[in-house]
């Protein structure tokens, strides 16, 4: 019988499994819910116990297994298998993964941290077609990314590889942002930058709105109003939506001239604006491309949506294969 | 005996060649003029004929090496041995390389395009030290540059990965670009670049300065001459070599951010400006980097000069070790 993969996408909220072959097809999923109490010290235990409740209800024994992979936030030390600084896990400390993990299970184990493991999922089994050469950039309430080349992800000399979201687009009067630096793509691209941005371009906005009006008005108002109300042809909206597609073009302009990767994904909850998100950001990077990465580089929607975390995760135990 | 390497770095003007332990230490170097005529059809049987003389002066034969590897302008098909639309070797149709020179003398033969090649040589034996995550931005005639991650070059997709030169870091007016873009580093930063930054900034330059005066006078002006009176104290030179600086500096940001590389390597004729080019650049580094980026990759200059191309070619051979 061909062995199996096992997935981890470890969230604050919710711990998500799942059971593949080692082609990627999921056969079997489930979720727990991450308990942060006690500096996080139950998540470990946890995540042991229910792997072992579902390989008893699935009929199913370790070494039918090639590997457990799983994605986590926080700064991950491949080598050792810990994790420390993963604050919405309240693992402010250096916390073994790793070791309890194998010695429990008796299964391989190897960790990423999240935002690559994503990557890895979409490069895998979602838009990008499992090429050798893919880029990705997560919309959500930060701006995260993950970079393939050659087949493998880059983590560069400290893990830093793919800060995506801190690439400076806007190097003159740039938004502060939360890294300490100035005018970050997370700053206009992430959930809370695209209001912010909504925010300050309305000052200067002197025609009719209603998402000009709500801001006026004191409403809350989401990433996803904003969109919306471009879709309904609100021309303010529409001149926010035109900005924060500049921005990303221009980044994946950067990332295609350094790269030249098949494919440039998108995914995260900005992303859910879709084709209409995606054209403009296309128009933009053609403006900013080489024109041979222009007409190579294609920009593409994330196709996983949740799972692409534990398919990306699973992928990382293929190295036991 | 341990087995050698031969490197070859041709050029429009020469042909360099080096053979080298399998270290990468260069125990004998010789050039040859490139002769360009009839479409580039000698240049193949010079190679073939030079590297028979040598190895007959050096009393060696084929079985003493791994391979050969070059580098070469043009675009270059890795798998086939072919090159097309290398302009300044007269190689516009497609050239065959790989199969005649592996016929006539019977050691493995491998090449790449010539800066991914220099960025090799800057890896393996340069600044980057043998570092898995190497970036080279190569600052002459044009910008080029290649890009090293997990120990292997960034071809992409269809091989215009490190396209650095054509990063947009003047998204609003920028200069055109001979890509058909606008606002590319090598509009700004090759020597050519630097001359018509100055020209473009004396005309709302009011001070004094030798520089403006030279500029104004219709004299000649390299890039040498922007950086040696920036050197001199000349005030608008200096923010000339600041804007420069500026640019280079934000496009080493953003290969920071995304690839976290041990080194960003600087070299070619704009960076024989040395210490005073690269504290500058890397100031504007710091602004433009992740924290985590601007403590962990290092601005450094290269240090191999020309011999880049042979050490960085000789490595490619090791493929076939």
């Amino acid at each position: 019988m061909d062995k199996k993969l096992i997935g981890i996408d470890l969230g604050g909220t919710t711990a998500k499994f799942a059971i593949l072959t080692a082609d990627g097809e999921i056969q079997q999923r489930w979720s727990i819910p991450t308990n942060i109490n006690d500096q996080g010290s139950h998540i470990v235990p946890d995540i042991i116990a229910s792997i072992k409740h579902r390989l008893n209800l699935y009929n199913m024994t370790s070494d039918e297994f090639i590997g457990i992979g799983m994605g986590t936030p926080g700064t991950v030390d491949r080598e050792l298998g810990t994790v420390i600084g993963a604050y919405n896990l309240n693992w402010r400390e250096l916390q073994q993964v790793k070791a309890p993990i194998e010695e429990a299970l008796n299964i391989p184990f190897t960790l990423d941290n999240d935002a690559n493991v994503a990557a890895l999922g979409e490069q895998w089994r979602g838009a990008g077609e499992n090429s050798a050469d893919v880029s990705f950039i997560t919309l959500g309430t930060g701006v995260g990314g993950g970079i393939i080349t050659n087949g493998s992800l880059v983590h560069g000399v400290t893990g830093a590889g793919g800060e995506i979201g801190h690439m400076v687009v806007e190097p003159k009067d740039g938004f502060q942002c939360t890294c300490g630096r100035k005018g970050c793509l997370e700053t206009v691209a992430s959930a809370t930058g695209v209001v912010r941005l909504a925010r300050t371009m309305s000052e200067e906005y002197a025609g009719d709105s209603k998402l000009k009006f709500m801001i006026d008005d004191g409403q809350e108002v989401s990433s996803k109003d904003v969109f919306d109300l471009a879709v309904a042809n609100d021309h303010f909206a529409l001149s926010v939506v035109d900005k924060v597609c500049y921005y990303l073009g221009l980044a994946c302009g950067h990332l295609g001239n350094i790269l030249n990767p098949s494919d440039i994904v998108i995914g995260g909850g900005v992303s859910a604006a879709g084709e209409f998100l995606l054209e403009r950001v296309q128009a933009y990077f053609n403006e900013f491309s080489y024109p041979q990465v222009t007409e190579s580089t294609q920009i593409k929607l994330a196709q996983l949506g949740n799972e692409a975390g534990v398919i990306g995760a699973a992928s990382l135990a293929l190295i036991f294969k």
